[in-house]
């Protein structure tokens, strides 16, 4: 085993804490819950940033900023809003610290700077958002305003894990505003679509689309919709989620704007975002015993060179050989890294970009100058093939297509084996226990919800849109249902 | 005056106020000395984001991302960076809020979740990173980190100006780790480099470049590298600073590594950062009282179009060869915008896109279709010229360059014409009231600076580099100097 990485099989959750680390994505820092995102894993959440925003700007939005502060009476105004955040609200209270009369060389929090009022790191943006969209709104011809914010959160959080739960994360927040609740509804369905398409076609990775049931709603929501996908080890990860948020904080931050008939009517609002959660899901879907796994797309390094030689003046032969085929891959467009390091062996070298996930390796050395070949392995299925130099850059091209195109289609062959259709409570929480979407019917009661929660872990990950409606019995109660809905654990 | 903007020569302070509000750029948020960024501005900074974030990794930087919180126990471990920082850091005390069982509805701080040690939101990250580095470095192997983070900052500021001066504002900060201090101080020069460059070339800012003074070095650096330009009011804004860090932080970090000879030695350090201020310098060096005038490296729309029309079929014709030119320039690498808006004029629309700065403006109507012409009037002259529709597309080209230049050599001429040597006290001080750059010789003692200062509240700027040493004396003590330096009146 790579790095002394735990087989998938034998400890998962053991497995994914040690990737991160190993591969040089994240670490714990010394702040609690906070982790540092290190420049390997963030050069892949740089590329998860700009096709989202290349996203986001083709349909329309710009982006802004908005203070990291959110005064503790914003928060109060949305009553559900507020309930949902404050018992993770990391509070400042003070705005100065001074040396401590008694320990030389220590600072004190300065009792003489206490604020009046106390500030909120924001957990989310539609507070203070909403607060300043009043003094942009007036007229139905100041909308619709379709924002977006890339920005740091911070929701206190005692269990973390890295990417996946900790206290301060990274993350994008669409807030738009509309004269109509269909509007709002469009935009809210739009943004599901364009995070169901990225996750889809840049992170490899087959979603479900849905909305969430009132328990698992967004505080402050009228409907939450959502992506939800599958982890190898059958637990399921919410990707993103899109809010149709209607007239709530519109009413709580008094927000009204006369129509094209000289109506004053409250404005309608959607909010919506992605975070770093999604290098968890993106290390999680596709990464294997021997480490990461890239997708072309988002991999920082795509195609590794690495020289086989003996002597000195083998290297030289071979780098100039290997210099040519890096410069023709870049011509294509291709990100290429050359490893011509003398401290390490080639086959440390492999190992190490293989536990990095990089999708293509081409070693050359000095029988492949005189073969006019070059020895190249894609990551995701380990086979190795001698291809002629002249068909080098065709084939890594080529292969970029196919490595993220079978990393899709084996995520969705493994989603597709992991999702069952349950009918009898029995095989319900047998089907639960080995993990997977469970497609069965509720009878659409809160309660019951939390009752087979309780009892399985399961919860409600969503109601699919466009499923087929379908007369049935509830799960637990037996009461009638008109559609299935996916349970899962999850994390 | 656009938009009963003040004439600078009026009220140059209030010209500014007013100018990013109106041109939409920033407001004040309801959170006391925080801004919102509005899509205007933050596409302005965008661009300056992505053309330093390019010269960074030209230069073999990498992109990470460290937290948000500083343990005060870090934050003291560094005496001068502790000492400099403490009077202005929001302090996180406790990490809930519960709701006041004696106001419905409202929420209070809960008291049984207090840190047991305060979170100093980061004033800048010294301290969180190299207490991190710690973990990274034991061999010269290691060596060096080129590192840069884009993040938010806090600092608790009494008086706040839009971008100028902010309690959170945006900024990128570098930190490096070296092998040895010629490699450390290289480094610091370098960077000091790639902000003059992107001060000349994108903001088209002519900078002096030259070291600080002990008085006005960061908090924990052994030198303090600067570029200072001059703005339209003859006050200088310093637009980005360099610091030397000698091994202060690796010593208060324990930093060590082990050289190639097996040597265990302290890290190097250097740190360098450039923020949304530079936004205010971008409107103070060449905007003017009909508003913004912006670099077309640096402007969000280069090129705007506007139809002349009376009839909606004259506006059909007309749309379809503005369309035209349109798709010319963008095929081109320019950012065009087609402004067919039906409710308001062509007149409110030429005011509206002088006063956003927008460098080019192209007006197209039914006789311009006639006579295969278009009339283009550039922002920085304000000149007026009928094109041939065959030559537009290279003229706007040609524009582009000529205006970025043209900017620059306005900024030249001005700093030239505001850049004087003195040699009596008295002298000095009607040249301080003047405004300017002033070149005088000093002692060399802080308590001469600070004198000067409370006197003429002008400061040593810089010490310029590269500038030839030459023997005077004092402008106040009358004492031997080496060498003139820098004053002026400073934002």
């Amino acid at each position: 085993m790579a790095k002394d990485l735990p087989k998938r099989s034998e400890n998962y959750s053991e497995w994914y804490n040690q990737i991160v680390i190993k591969a040089d994505l994240a670490e714990h820092s010394a702040v609690r819950g906070c982790m540092v995102i290190k420049p390997y894993g963030f050069a892949i959440w740089e590329k998860m940033q700009a096709a989202l925003d290349k996203m986001f700007k083709d349909t329309g939005h710009v982006n802004a900023y908005f203070p990291l502060f959110v005064p503790k009476s914003f928060l109060e105004k949305e009553e559900g809003h507020a309930e949902g955040f404050a018992k993770e609200c990391a509070v400042v209270t003070h705005y100065r610290l001074k040396t401590d009369p008694e320990h030389k060389g220590k600072l004190i929090v300065d009792k003489d700077a206490k604020l009046e009022e106390a500030l909120i790191i924001r957990p989310t943006s539609e507070a203070i958002i909403w607060n300043t969209y009043k003094g942009w709104i007036q007229s139905y011809r100041d909308l619709p305003i379709l924002i977006n914010q890339w920005a740091n959160i911070v929701r206190w959080e005692m269990r973390t894990r890295l990417f996946l739960r900790t206290a301060e994360f990274l993350w994008q927040e669409g807030h738009t505003a509309h004269a109509t609740k269909e509007e709002a509804i469009a935009e809210t369905e739009k943004m599901l679509g364009v995070y169901a398409f990225f996750a889809e076609n840049f992170l490899a990775l087959p979603v479900l689309k849905g909305v969430k049931t009132a328990n698992e709603r967004f505080a402050g929501a009228l409907e939450t919709y959502c992506i939800e996908a599958l982890m190898q080890d059958g637990k399921a990860l919410q990707c993103g989620t899109s809010h149709f948020l209607g007239q709530n904080f519109a009413k709580a931050f008094d927000v009204k704007f006369s129509s094209k008939e000289g109506k004053l009517d409250y404005v309608w609002a959607s909010s919506w975002g992605v975070s770093t959660r999604l290098m968890g899901a993106l290390v999680m879907a596709h990464s294997d015993d021997e480490g990461l796994v890239l997708p072309p797309k988002l991999a920082p390094i795509q195609v590794v060179i690495i020289p086989i030689y003996k002597k000195e003046e083998e290297l030289k032969i071979v780098s100039e050989k290997a210099l040519q085929i890096k410069k023709d891959l870049e011509v294509k467009g291709l990100s290429v890294k050359y490893d011509d390091s003398d401290n390490r062996s080639p086959g440390w070298k492999f190992a190490e970009y293989e536990f990095k996930g990089v999708p293509v390796r081409i070693a050359i050395g000095p029988r492949d100058l005189q073969n006019e070949s070059a020895e190249l392995v894609r990551r995701d299925t380990r086979t190795k093939e001698i291809v002629k130099q002249s068909d080098l850059t065709a084939k890594v091209e080529s292969l970029m297509k196919e490595i993220q195109e079978n990393l899709y289609s084996k995520a969705l062959a493994f989603r597709k084996e992991n999702m069952h259709t349950m009918d009898s409570y029995d095989d319900f929480k047998k089907a639960v226990e080995k993990g997977g979407f469970i497609l069965a019917h509720w009878d659409g009661t809160s309660e019951t919800e939390e009752k087979i929660k309780e009892a399985t872990k399961a919860t409600i990950r969503c109601i699919l849109i466009g499923e087929k409606t379908e007369s049935g019995k509830c799960i637990l109660t037996g009461k009638p249902s008109q559609q299935r809905v996916v349970f899962a654990v999850a994390y």
